[in-house]
């Protein structure tokens, strides 16, 4: 006896999530069926492919979107001189919760990964040339990829590709995260930590 | 700036699947609207609703089922003498794999836990009894809970309940797993494999 056709689908396809391999897939297929609503399973079928079919990345920015344009590019309140890049749609929202940052965004949609075959045509960099290339009011740009290998050579290509534009380019600060403890940090962190130093 | 609506209700709705919190409901929402094929996420939508919608539990025994009655209960070529008792349908599956087993099986859908609320009515025990009474030939019931406390207390009730039945009623064993270390099994089981100690 193996499980019926529908419940192997089903565990099949929910392997497509991240972090979900197959007994994993198995737990949740037989909590699906033995344990949740079918009102409720309709539900979470509609979410899923109602997220698909009813967002779109921003043609602008490239955040996830519900229009065409996004709901920040299409904020007048906010800053249209400085630009914070940043590497995945969802890295918008960190900076978001943060609160403090008014102006606009640019995802890339990933970072440059010469094993993974990821170049820099695979990224929204001309894009980003061209949106401040039309912005003359452009005065920075704030590369905000991840503190890691890729996103430093990210970081490094985009300051080559926008140093002609005579563009302002910073990088966000690299040390040891609030409320953390110094013996717990690794090498790497408390050697920026130092070199990031500032007087009082 | 918060997620756009359909973005939401994915994350919500991901969060009834076992083990998946906001974080991790979160991950895979983002990966189902950026990494995945519309036709995959339309797929897997489909898996989920039909999984409820084309299948149910077999009428005599409880297994997960496509049919009224299960490809087992289906099956002549079976032994109808003997009886496993399982707490849920999955655990049908892992005596199938194991193979050696061709009798039947009945399906408890839980134990006996006084602190969930779960008594002897919320469980097919009624149905073990009524069922073994319309057979004439039944033999044995081998009771596979659990090895832990809820599934002992509800071996003994099982127990209580077919004694006067006149059939045979067994436990499965408990020992020491096979490829097991003994210094790496704890006390209760140790204890379980010298009470069941056999002569060579």
């Amino acid at each position: 006896m193996n499980y019926p056709q529908p419940l192997i689908e089903l565990i099949e396809n929910l392997q497509q999530l991240p972090g979900v391999g197959p007994k994993t897939a198995e737990r949740m297929a037989l909590y699906v069926i033995t344990k949740l609503d079918e009102q409720d399973v309709l539900k979470m079928s509609k979410a899923l492919i109602g997220s698909k079919q009813n967002l779109m990345y921003c043609e602008t920015c490239g955040n996830i979107s519900e229009t065409p344009k996004c709901s920040i590019c299409r904020d007048e309140t906010r800053d249209k001189t400085i630009f914070c890049v940043v590497q995945e749609a969802k890295d918008i929202l960190a900076f978001e919760r943060m609160g403090m940052f008014r102006g606009q965004y640019h995802v890339l949609g990933g970072v440059l990964s010469p094993m993974d075959g990821v170049g820099p045509e695979d990224l929204r960099i001309i894009e980003l040339l061209e949106r401040i290339k039309e912005m003359p009011d452009a005065q920075e740009v704030i590369v905000a990829t991840n503190p890691n290998m890729e996103g430093e050579a990210t970081a490094q290509y985009i300051q080559s590709v926008l140093v002609n534009t005579g563009i302002r380019i910073s990088r966000i600060a690299h040390g040891l995260p609030v409320g953390g403890d110094i013996d717990y940090a690794d090498e790497a962190t408390i050697m920026k930590a130092l070199e990031g130093r500032r007087e009082f």
